[in-house]
């Protein structure tokens, strides 16, 4: 029998990946990385307001660099045994396209617009709109947001949605449909050519759109008229179906077979987020949590349906059949910053380096510019080291982690972050620890919340950067936590979720969990937590959650 | 008439100054400073407890030194016209002596026993023995705190005594008396040899020791001893009367007239605080606010008796009739950390600056030595240069000044600091901008206090290095109080201070408003208030006052 292969596609934030897997053994054969070309020159972005828009070139142009290049990594004739491609994609990330399903920004009048861009998950401008629709669903009959922790978000499709169209006439006028980034990639390479007829996601809608079988799909037309008039008419041109991320959406297409390097008959599985896709790959179970931990956290787990019954837990991101396993509710919390929280940290000690020793005349450029470059890098590995000394009774400084808002539990995008307990020996790697300790209690407050709710916990899986590259930090979580973590050894692990998808949808394994026992990487290490450590922490966690902080409405 | 000369001898944290003065005039003819040798190469002191002490043969030295090279460098004749002495030192600064007033580690079995020497008035190692203080007076028939804000201090001088009566059985049994360090200076130098004769002095005594007229003198002898057992017998071993600063102790001896090269026609005046001396110096009046402003501040007013009639001014470090200037109450308040808070945060940057550049290989020793201490001492002049820039708009960062607790209003040492509003964008200049805002807001607290006590406040003086070197603490702090500022032009307000007493002790002029008008030296600069700012400042100073912060008992 030959080989088969499939190709696992992660869209992250600044950077696409595709990797090409043994759909029967899950072995990594070859992979590639490519950044957005736009977004890396800081395109179509305002950090200040918070605005951050992609272009659907950049997305197109990776997906054939990395393809091609991954390819040209593999023995001869793996190509042609590809049977599948499935997509993970950031989100809620959605675009306003035309009728025929393309995004605006690829006709020549939009090209500039970052209106007419994918709107990306971590924009905040649509704060307002989040707060709006908050309201609205507070009093309406049939509470919308029910399945998505009761908080909506201004990170999320609807209250974007409604920012651009008030926002801009131009893409008012124009815009027929919308679509989430993980629809539109399978979309394209399948060759749909009408909006209606692209393949959605229950991860995606399901989490972000408001979609539910329970109110027959999305909110009602007179909910969204009630919410701004703009919004008439724009559901009936949307979508009443969506699917799990395992079937299949189409073949690829001969243009894009050429385009890739594959044959037509590449099956293409349908799209969802990267933390949904990536728990699979790191071996998300009932009763255990996946945590993607990067600049923020995505926390996921799956329950079976007769432990979620007709339970709704208040303030996580959603619970949707199917959004990540197919025949169990996927769950979805999150940390709105998380590594970003110490390179926050590293930014403010880079000052010095670079405003001082970066124009300090002692030295010539060169030298100038290679000890600069030392230094920050050094700076995280320096205050880790320090950091780690220091006794666990020493710690007495309380931050929270809430420098980007909170995304759970009980969404606060207004809040800010509050470092307390400071004396005047409070050292750079004492308030280090302290911000290591608060995203780990804001990990725990998740957690718990869980726990409150009656899903059950009995395995953390930690993936992502920081998982593989702070033994401290992930100590300091376990510690906290007063729970064990498996780090997962797949360093894609997203990508090989995708990978499994694919496969899935192809045929090579007839469900999502058979293709995890055969495609599964399994822990490259696991943290145990120390007891003493943990009983000091809860009682440092009791003043972490007692700990309030102003809003920016309240500061400004 | 030949002119006439008078020492001003001002003994700070570190170092003590000598400065030679006209005393008609207020010519400053030469100065003189020396660091104390034993404190400077950290002997006897424990940071990490808060354990400061001070070995009185560091006061002996620095004496001669600064004396006799001052003199050294005035114009042949001066020595010979010299004619009044007087001295400010730090305080509450007690140390306990023998029956004949010699500091107990002037022995040789005390010569290097930390709890026989001056407990310097920053130790806080008498925290617990404050909290009984205040417990017992709050119960007792007499509030013995009234004149002292209310709540007693760890800084203070039954506090210390207890403490180290307690932890110290040698020095208990050996201990006779207790005397401040502003009352030693004087005492030496005319002779005293008996602890009884020792010259107290109203300011340290009325701020520091709950002496009062009121209920003549120290606390009972019951109230001390329901305090501590320990206690009995102390009180009257101590003192009934205390002196304003004005008053003469005496002439020089003739060893320490030799031992200075004076004469024995030299008068000594009585002691006091340096602030107090330092507001005296630097031109306090009734309905003025002198603060001195450095690591920390000391806040002093003249009130008249007219003024304050029986009132008592809560949370303020006391309330002492002739403390300041003879016939007036002096006020006395002052926050914990000034200028401390940005040396803190100054450290915190200096992390990686230190353990990176420091260490690095790329650089030789030499070049790595300079740039890191040029490094270091640029950080505070570029962070108030970008500080500068940030509009007012956006000061959405809040933090509180009590990184080394709370001195007033309402002491209270086991708060902390706190940084609230942090986002991922709070650059290093952003942070130090709201710590130079909380130190301002610290100090309107303080302002706002005696306000609310009807103590009318129409002119702010400010002394003191960061008065001097900083005009963005000074635009700010006016900007906050919304009041105008003046800047003393001398340098050395406290010393000068001295001078104006030991002027009037010596009869040059008759009492110390005269002096101050003959001697004054006027100011360097005035800072305005930005009317728009102040009302910016009013609205985020609200937010500052509704900041908690944990206390080191709750955090620990």
């Amino acid at each position: 029998m030959a080989n088969k292969y499939v190709i696992g596609l992660d869209y992250g934030s600044d950077s696409a990946r595709a990797v090409i897997v043994n759909a029967l053994t899950g072995e990594e054969i070859a992979t590639s990385v490519k950044y957005y070309p736009r977004w890396k020159a800081g395109k179509y972005c305002n950090p200040s307001k918070n605005q951050y828009r992609q272009h659907p070139l950049d997305y197109i142009e990776v997906l054939e660099a990395t393809v091609k290049e991954s390819l040209a990594k593999c023995p001869a004739g793996t190509a042609e045994n590809v049977v599948g491609i499935a997509f993970d994609t950031t989100g809620s990330t959605p675009v306003f396209t035309d009728k025929a399903g393309v995004p605006l920004s690829l006709h020549p009048e939009f090209a500039e617009n970052p209106n007419a861009m994918f709107v990306l998950w971590k924009d905040h401008t649509a704060i307002n709109e989040a707060a709006e629709i908050n309201e609205l669903c507070a009093k309406w009959d049939i509470d919308y947001s029910a399945y998505e922790g009761g908080i909506y978000s201004s990170e999320w499709f609807w209250a974007k949605a409604l920012h651009v169209l008030r926002e801009d006439e131009a893409v008012r006028n124009a815009a027929y449909s919308i679509v989430e980034h993980c629809e539109w990639m399978p979309a394209i390479l399948t060759g749909v050519s009408k909006s209606s007829d692209i393949v959605r996601s229950r991860c995606a809608c399901g989490h972000k759109a408001m979609w539910s079988e329970v109110w027959g799909g999305l909110p009602s037309e007179e909910f969204l008229v009630a919410l701004d008039p703009v919004l008439a008419g724009l559901r009936e041109r949307l979508f009443t179906d969506t699917y799990t991320a395992d079937k299949v959406v189409g073949n690829l297409t001969e243009e894009w077979a050429s385009r890739l390097g594959l044959t037509t008959n590449v099956v293409v599985a349908g799209g969802a987020f990267d933390c949904h896709m990536g728990a699979v790959g790191a071996g998300v179970t009932p009763k255990t949590i996946v945590r993607v931990i990067g600049t923020s956290t995505c926390d996921i787990m799956v329950s079976s349906y007769e432990e979620m019954g007709d339970k709704l837990v208040n303030g996580i991101c959603g619970q949707v059949d199917g959004s990540v396993i197919p025949g169990y509710v996927g769950l979805e919390a999150g940390q709105s910053a998380f590594g970003d929280i110490y390179a926050w940290f590293k930014r403010v000690l880079e000052f010095p380096i670079r405003q001082i020793i970066g124009t300090t005349s002692l030295l010539d450029e060169a030298t100038k510019e290679k000890l600069v470059e030392e230094a920050c890098d050094k700076i995280i590995p320096a205050l880790t080291k320090e950091a780690e000394l220091i006794p666990l009774s020493e710690s007495t400084l309380i931050a929270t982690d809430w420098m980007n808002g909170r995304r759970t539990p009980d969404a606060n995008q207004m809040l800010k972050g509050t470092i307390t307990g400071l004396t005047l020996g409070s050292s750079a790697p004492r308030i280090f620890r302290a911000l290591v300790e608060a995203t780990a209690f804001g990990s725990k407050a998740i957690v718990d919340r869980f726990i409150e709710n009656d899903i059950e916990i009995n395995q953390v899986i930690a993936i992502g950067g920081i998982s593989l590259k702070s033994p401290f930090v992930m100590q300091t979580l376990s510690n906290v936590l007063g729970m064990p973590i498996k780090v997962a050894k797949s360093e894609q692990a997203c990508a090989l979720g995708a990978s499994m998808f694919a496969a899935v949808a192809a045929g090579v394994h007839t469900k999502v969990e058979d293709a995890q026992k055969a495609m599964g990487k399994g822990f490259a290490s696991e943290y145990y937590p120390d007891e003493e450590a943990h009983k000091i922490y809860l009682s440092l966690y009791e003043k972490y959650t007692k700990l309030g902080g102003f809003t920016e409405k309240e500061l400004l």
